[in-house]
């Protein structure tokens, strides 16, 4: 695994965790094409807030993300915007170019204010440490309540030549992402040079089947967001809807899947990882909406962890999310002993599917939640 | 307490379930008016199919309901239709009635097949024990996960008259009513002398404020329903808006309130109850919409479980719900460690309130879910 052309990562402790990597950064040797999805949620955290509008003034141009860990910096008014400027004021002087090119991303919990003397303290030592080896640093720095980090990485051959994509994402609760419009935060580096509306179209496809497909607790969070950012390094240029395109595409939503799925499979708590696919609904949206009705029933989600097949649940999901349902509805279900489980439903009413992806309710879930601060 | 007057009621084992009681029913001695709201969920059980179907015959005319626990005869095709039709039809002979004035309710597991020959071969004796007194044991019949039963009696001064209200409950999980449109049974029998329209409307107000203000684990039935039934044997005559249609919708309310708190107060596993009080909103339909968000979020639940007045899951629940949220809201809580817990919200937007109801969410309500079947 090398890290895509053009990049340098580091992660740090800077003090806003106890022990813990918290303060992450990436920066982008020129400038990097970014495509960004942000969560839906009415109320957007400091960062996103900032981010809309540098990515505005620089055309989506970057340069550079910092990322810290241990606080959400949401919910904290003129304040919360306040601090999040004044660090990428900071950190846009040590890298010698104009805030709005940087972006940000917090996460933690929402409504305390960042600890902004740490992180500014820390700032020197984040960039001296910036490296292209350092990508590992960078995915344990983002995480918060999760048992591992997450990292993928994949290579697309375009005109003879690999293009790299690396994904780096943190997420385990609050997830049930819904970016365009994402609690989770998902991180995708690449050296493709592409023409920007086809970078675009393959990020938006890649996050309808990935990111925007899954659900842990059905609650959404108020700093979802997903950054992919190009360096362009690669020689060949994808300017048309071409074989080297959908071979691009196709590697990029392998990395965003697998990054979402690897979100689910470390779900607070959870002891099953369930992959639903919704079969012959009549349109795209049906089978996506059956699919992430299931994914959000508790009852669903607690019968899965005591290895019970009470269908009458799932019918009861999709009769709440008014799926008109046929009698002859075809439910099946791998062993509910094993950790992975796929739940394949035939609506009989159509021919689009879709796919979603959700883990088990358990009272480890409920421990973590009811003690986190 | 005494029961309505023109009302008489009965509660039996049939067999269905193992030992407890699991046949009720309840006739009216001359007809009776009735309004009903059943489930929006899309999928519908059989009673309530062939409710719907009796009500347009009958003209809301109805002489009794029949009532069983331990099987949900929901989502079994025509075979479950063809089963409430037969209960119904046996039932007539011994009414001697038209089926068409019989409506039923059934509540338990989803999917399986009603077992008739049990409920068929007791109607005899369903019917023999019928009397006044005998509400006690209706109220026994109808519960299934509840760890008691929920029975509540008004009286409304109409014209110096006492006119009687007697409601009848059962829910603990799959609890998030939209009714109007409820997976609870509600029974409200009363004695008033009232104008059909005025009646109608005394009702919907009463189920807003009341089952369609609660959420257990929102998970929607297919079998909610709510039946008001008046004999209308009182002597004053209610025919429009004054005193006495006041006083009584009042003590409807009350009726339907307690209720449906008494549902939430035995949700499945629960150790708290929570009255979230939103305030100052801009329409009645966002201070019920911004409550109800709070209390369908897994996270807020866990957190009041765990006695941790974590207010950040609060605010992003506001914000995935879309609610408009200034800096300067204000959330209070009275002593999480009571058991009966009250949350003021305070919108800053306007002058509209809403009171919802919800449980917190315990590793109990996983260990009863995770093995309910």
């Amino acid at each position: 695994m090398k890290a895509p052309k053009g990049f340098t990562f580091s992660g740090i402790h800077s003090g806003i965790k106890r022990k813990k990597l918290d303060l992450g950064l990436v920066v982008s040797e020129d400038f990097s094409d970014c495509v960004c999805f942000f969560t839906n949620n009415k109320v957007k955290a400091s960062p996103i807030i900032l981010n809309l509008n540098n990515l505005k003034i620089s055309n989506s141009q970057v340069k550079a993300i910092i990322v810290n860990s241990g606080n959400a910096n949401s919910f904290t008014g003129k304040q919360g915007l306040k601090d999040a400027q004044l660090i990428n004021k900071e950190l846009s002087k040590l890298l010698n170019i104009r805030p709005e090119f940087i972006l940000s991303a917090s996460t933690g919990i929402i409504g305390k204010r960042l600890p902004v003397g740490k992180i500014l303290k820390n700032l020197n030592r984040l960039v001296a440490e910036l490296s292209p080896d350092n990508f590992e640093k960078f995915s344990q720095a983002i995480l918060t309540t999760d048992t591992q980090r997450k990292l993928f990485f994949k290579e697309a051959k375009v005109s003879g030549e690999k293009v790299r994509i690396l994904g780096i994402a943190k997420g385990a609760g609050m997830i049930y992402p819904q970016l365009n419009k994402a609690t989770m935060l998902g991180f995708i580096f690449t050296d493709v040079n592409i023409k920007r509306s086809l970078l675009i179209q393959a990020c938006k496809e890649g996050v309808d089947l990935s990111f925007n497909s899954i659900s842990v607790d059905g609650c959404r969070s108020t700093n979802d967001s997903v950054f992919v950012l190009t360096s362009k390094k690669s020689y060949s240029y994808i300017e048309r809807k071409d074989k080297n395109f959908r071979e691009f595409s196709l590697q990029l939503k392998e990395v965003m899947l697998s990054l979402a799925k690897s979100i689910v499979k470390d779900a607070e708590g959870a002891t099953k990882f369930i992959e639903i696919e919704i079969n012959s609904a009549r349109t795209k949206e049906e089978a996506r909406r059956a699919g992430l009705a299931i994914t959000n029933s508790n009852l669903f989600k607690t019968a899965i962890y005591g290895e019970n097949p009470n269908w009458g649940r799932i019918i009861s999901a999709l009769g709440q999310a008014q799926i008109p349902l046929k009698d002859n509805i075809s439910i099946k279900y791998t062993s509910l002993k094993a950790k992975e489980i796929r739940l394949k439903i035939d609506l009989k009413r159509g021919k689009y599917s879709w796919r979603v992806y959700t883990s088990d309710l358990t009272p480890d879930y409920i421990k973590i939640n009811s003690s986190y601060s």
